[in-house]
Order: C-alpha cells, then sequence, then structure tokens
C-alpha cells in the first residue's frame, strides 16, 4: 500500500460547515472559530463565502468576518466566490487566495449559481486573468466531479476535460469535489489516477462529504492515488445548500487521526482540533457527523 | 486497485451486536430480528452466544433462540461458544457451527473469558478435537488482533502465530478482529497482507468495529490484501462488554452498499437490510452507528 509521507489539509469548515447552519452563528463566534483553527496546525483555511446574502445568508457577514480575523502569517486565509461581483467585493476585503466554483454537471450548476457549466466557466476564466494580474492565489473546485444529485454518475471524461482547461489557466490548486458524498472508493481511485497522470503544475486536493459514510474510504483511496491535499471541516460540519440529502464533510479530526496512525504527518494537533470541535458545537447544537470527537477516553498515538 | 469480484458476509449483530444492549430483547423479537435476515440474502449468521447468563445476560435465552428460529438449509446458523460447558450447551441445542473466541491479547483475554490466552488456547484445542468428531464448523475468531484496550498496539507475529495453530488445527474460518475499532487501514492492509500469505485452508475474514469511523476505510484495506469474507452487524449494532469504549460494528448495509457501488457482488439486499434495522431499532431505541439507513431518499445502484 503506497501512502504519502505527508498530507495538507484545507479546513473548510468556516465556509463549507457553516453555510448549511439554520441558525445564523453571530459574527464573533465564525471569528474566534477561525481564530482557534488557526492555532491547530492547520495552514489553510477557507474563511468564508462573498456570496450573494440572499442565496446563502449565513454568509452576509463575509466582509466582517474576514476584516475581524486575526491573520497568522503562516497561513492562507481563503475566501470563496461564486461569481464576478463576490470577486470584486473580496478583492475590496483584501482577500488574497480565492476559491472558485464550477460544477461538472450542468444541472448542479445551475441550481447552485444560476448559470449553465460553460457560462460559469467563462465568468472563472475572467475573474482568473483578473486575479492573476493581481498575482492572488486561485483555487478551482471541480464540485459534483462523481455523482450530481440530479443527474446522477458524472462521466469522468467532464472532469479531466475542465482539469485540462483549469491548468491551462494557470490556478494554483484544483479541487476534485464529491460535493453530495456519493462516491466510492474505487470510482475515486479511478478518477485520481487519471487527475494525477495529467500532471499539472497546479496542486491536486480532493473533498469528500460523508453522506454514505465513505469520506474516509475515499480519502484512502485518493491518497493511494497519489493525492496529498485534502478538504475536511471541523467535527463534520457541513452539507450543501444545493445538493438535496448531502451531509457534511469529512470531519478535519478524523482525517487527521486517521493519517497520524498511519504516520504520516499533517503538522495538525488533534486535540486543538477537537477543542474546535466543542467551541463551535455550542453554536450549532446539533449531533456533528464525525467520529473520534464520540470517543471516551481517547488515545491517539 | 485490485478487488475481489465477490464477498461473503457473516451477519454478527444477532450476537456480536445485541450482547451489548443494556435492555434485555424479548426472546421473541430475537428471533423475529434472526428470521427477518435470514431473508436479506445473507448467507451466514452469527445467532447467539452459548455464554454464562451471569456474564452477558442478554444472551441468557441462547437455548431457546437457537431452537426458535426458522432455519433455512440455506443458510449457515453459528453460535458462539467461550468454554467447554457452552460448547456441550450448544451441541445439545443442535448447533453446527461454531465460533470460538481467543484474544491475541493476554489482558483482553482475562477479561473477556477469565483465562490466560494460552489457556485458552488449550481449551479451544480440545472443542474443536470434540467438534471436528461431530463435523461440525469452525469459527476461529482472534480478538483484540490489532490493538487491546489495555496494552495498547498488538504485536503482529502473535496473531500470525495464533493464525498457524489454528490452521493446524484443522479450522475452517479464522476471523481476525479488530475488537475495539482501533486499526488504521494500512495497519490492516499490512497484518492481512501476512495472513493471507500463509495460504490457509480456513477461509480468512475480518471483522472491524467502527469506533473511530476506520471501519469501511479498514474494509477497503483488507479487500485490497485479498480479504473476501467480512463480519458486520445490521445498523452497526454492538460493541463489547468487556472492551471499554468500542463502538459498534461495522454496519452490514454500509459494507453491502459500498460493495455494490464498487461492482462487487454479495447477494444481499440492501433494502432487505434497512428493513431489518428498523426492526431492531424498535427494541433497541437508541441511534445506531451505520451511515446510509439514515440518508433520507436514498439511491442504490
Amino acid at each position: 500500500m503506497s501512502l504519502p509521507k505527508k498530507v495538507e489539509i484545507v479546513e473548510v469548515g468556516p465556509r463549507d460547515g457553516l453555510q448549511n447552519e439554520a441558525n445564523f452563528i453571530p459574527t464573533d463566534e465564525k471569528i474566534a472559530f477561525i481564530n482557534a483553527i488557526s492555532k491547530t496546525g492547520i495552514k489553510r483555511v477557507e474563511t468564508t463565502s462573498f456570496v450573494h446574502p440572499q442565496f446563502v445568508p449565513q454568509m452576509r457577514d463575509a466582509q466582517e468576518v474576514f476584516a475581524g480575523i486575526h491573520q497568522d502569517p503562516s497561513i492562507q486565509y481563503i475566501a470563496l466566490i461564486p461569481n464576478e461581483k463576490g470577486y470584486e467585493r473580496a478583492l475590496a476585503s483584501n482577500v488574497q487566495a480565492f476559491s472558485l466554483v464550477v460544477g461538472a454537471s450542468e444541472t448542479f450548476n445551475l441550481h447552485n449559481v444560476r448559470m449553465g457549466r460553460e457560462e460559469s466557466i467563462r465568468v472563472l476564466d475572467r475573474i482568473i486573468a483578473k486575479a492573476k494580474g493581481n498575482d492572488s492565489f486561485i483555487r478551482y473546485c471541480i464540485a459534483t466531479s462523481f455523482w450530481c444529485p440530479f443527474e446522477g454518475k458524472v462521466d469522468p471524461a467532464i472532469v479531466l476535460e475542465m482539469v485540462k482547461r483549469a491548468e491551462a489557466l494557470g490556478v494554483d490548486e484544483i479541487a476534485i469535489c464529491d460535493t453530495i458524498g456519493r462516491a466510492n472508493p474505487k470510482q475515486v481511485f479511478e478518477i485520481f489516477e487519471k487527475v494525477m497522470a495529467i500532471n499539472t503544475q497546479a496542486v491536486i486536493s480532493a473533498h469528500f462529504h460523508d453522506t454514505y459514510g465513505l469520506a474516509l474510504a475515499n480519502v484512502m483511496a485518493a491518497l493511494q492515488a497519489g493525492v496529498t491535499r485534502f478538504d475536511a471541516s471541523v467535527g463534520g460540519l457541513g452539507g450543501c445548500p444545493f445538493a438535496p440529502g448531502a451531509a457534511g464533510n469529512v470531519a478535519t479530526e478524523d482525517v487527521v487521526f486517521m493519517l497520524h496512525e498511519m504516520g504520516i504527518e499533517t503538522g495538525i494537533d488533534v486535540s486543538a482540533l477537537l477543542s474546535c470541535v466543542k467551541q463551535i458545537q455550542a453554536f450549532t447544537k446539533r449531533e456533528f457527523t464525525g467520529h473520534i470527537h464520540k470517543v471516551k477516553a481517547l488515545q491517539t498515538t
């Protein structure tokens, strides 16, 4: 079993996680949550989303959150932007690392950003051109890369084509996302084997949700295909407001625990992550889908 | 990624699962549960345990359960026995397939059956000699093959030695068990790779619990090492009364779903399994650790 020695985590809890919480989390608590994450050893955090407040009310305080967090210079603070307007707002907030999203599935993309896939890609092309002019970091997320909640299984050829197009634009990172948590480890291995063979300059990352309980098995499959960067959210926060039935992201502390148990370095402190789980659970007041925060007398190696 | 075409499931819910339920499940309900499992396509069921009622009161009706179930001739109904007295009681109940258990860890074995490991092995030797005289099926379970709740990580050399000794006795199946759900996929792959290399006549099976959320990832690792038989329990029932902190077994419906998604045959009907989850949940009245029974609008391929 071939595994990497080191893995990097992108914490997406404050964005992909919190955007699904029904009750508004006070801005100060979001800021405190991101500040606590900054002390776990995590070096990349998706902090918020400059999306229209009407569509994702939880993120209506994007500007205040981004301005309010204590920015550790060793950490990359990323913001998601759905369109050019979001880009302008994020730029005004001094964001330097952007997550852009487009769905591999046409129908999902229409639900997610009310544009067809090709139109979305063209919008992103324009944003990328501007952002590169500003020397910004671009993370290009391909949503529903495995399954679409509306169309079913996604043709891997579409994802490969999108990876090649993003690479040609010179993006820094390409995230292959199982937005609804429906992929299986064999499918994950097969797609990532093909994606890794493209040998992009952009770092490839993997994004899993745990709807069917397969997220950690999918992380294993992606690791075996050579992936060394993973999105995850503290506690397993998350879901997708535009993907019916999607459960939370794979829990950061579960991924980090599994990696450490296998001798893979992350630079992240599991007990600090567990404190972050408690901190955000005080506001969400619901059961999280992560596993190890429920273990009594947790033993870590 | 090399995977088998076909996998066999041993349903251990009625035994390993129910033995951990605090409230006594009425005998008729246990019988109805096993009869329902018999209609899912599962061909091997661990039905009960002929253990001393003082130690596992939930199993005090072993005789009535075994006598009461409708025995489908295409299904193997297994009973666990901890010692010679249990063997005699099971034999009197016309049991023809036996699960024997011994811990790879000395301390766990003392807690589990109040005997040292070597003494346990000698007791099992005598039972196996008798049972083989009766042409019975013997399943030899090596508990705490990866981690012991008292001693920590278990030396794989002990497990390999125990596998060789069991094989020399001519047992039919050897189950390598992660009794507390603490193994990681790398460890699982490495141990099973060595166990499979022994090339036993006995079928090797893998038994995982989901304490740290790694059970399905561990199933994947064992599959990749060549294992084609897995223990699982409906809903993720289970734990271990003598292993503090252990969560339920990997959920049968989660394993079967994952296998089917990857095109691996099991002969088992996922929706029939989900009915079994509902059936037993009506009595246990608690959340199960399995995943797919919680998915709204479950899509299966």
